[in-house]
């Protein structure tokens, strides 16, 4: 299961099976709270942020997953392809980027 | 305890007695985190998101204090002054944003 | 005009004065945009990212005093006091986090 | 160019051909910047920000692909295979949450 529409519609299925998708606004803070905690650990492995002995290692794999299957719903309610946009954005960094790691 | 100086002051001397700022990017991490934090609060509240029985309702006033708490601490660090920085922004918006409520 | 709810009673008349308070969830979004915003800044001065020559150089003060106020304006909207929910943090961290710094 | 393997595989590629990946606290201030650019948009399209006639429309779609190509830097980064986690995160709902919502 790594083909990327295949991920989209397995989730579109499981939501529609779990009642549904919330509103747009609504998967935007989830959106939130899912960076936020990603954050939260890097500041634990990356930053200086001093970790408690009682706090749980939530992986960031696990926070990262739980980032793309939110970016997944928001997409799959709006109708996107996430490939589509990525190979987009991979197309808009080459033209307006180059002169910049060039130095032309 | 109200005026927003005094405030940046005591949290300057509360970090300094207690190890000192983190570096920015790590100070940046945790407004990031406290801010998912209000936004799942917000989701409960006002969102999609069906609080599960378990979970502690963490007030929307501690997760505003949290967020606010950092913005001070990332004020302190580069020498801003809060107050200062909103008056500007007020400013700014009734120069800006004036003929979009006229209708001008 | 320093005092933190004099700050927040000001913002209030403002806007009364412009429209009214956005919906909470909309507010929640505004925050969303400021910090990112502010994250953006702190990458090109404290982070990796390659400021190219053509952005305008907008002030870490404003993006923070954006940030401030948007956190007030969800405040007004839900009856919060900052200056009490901050104070409310401080007592939180003098308690929680003692033994973290004083390593008892 | 639809397998996320792949896709991350050429992420990377693109990358290391220009200038290597950023530090870790500097990638997440960046998706953390795109965060905001899709909260702007979402509240331009489903919240109470009222669109200025000036403001270029840029697409949903862009965004998420932006969302995407930084999560998938930072994953790179890690040595973590996005669809696995994805995969972890499914599997952790059906379990989590399954009482929440049959109701028992």
């Amino acid at each position: 299961m790594s083909d990327v529409g295949d991920l989209q519609d397995g989730v579109d299925r499981w939501i529609r099976e779990n009642g549904g998708y919330w509103d747009e606004m609504s998967l935007l803070a989830r959106l939130v709270e899912e960076t936020g905690e990603l954050a939260r650990e890097y500041n634990h492995r990356f930053g200086a942020k001093k970790k408690k002995v009682t706090e749980k290692d939530k992986a960031i794999a696990d926070e990262m997953g739980d980032i793309l299957f939110i970016l997944i719903c928001m997409a799959n309610q709006q109708g996107i392809r996430l490939d589509e946009a990525l190979s987009k954005v991979i197309a808009k960094y080459e033209i307006r980027d180059a002169g910049r790691f060039s130095g032309n």
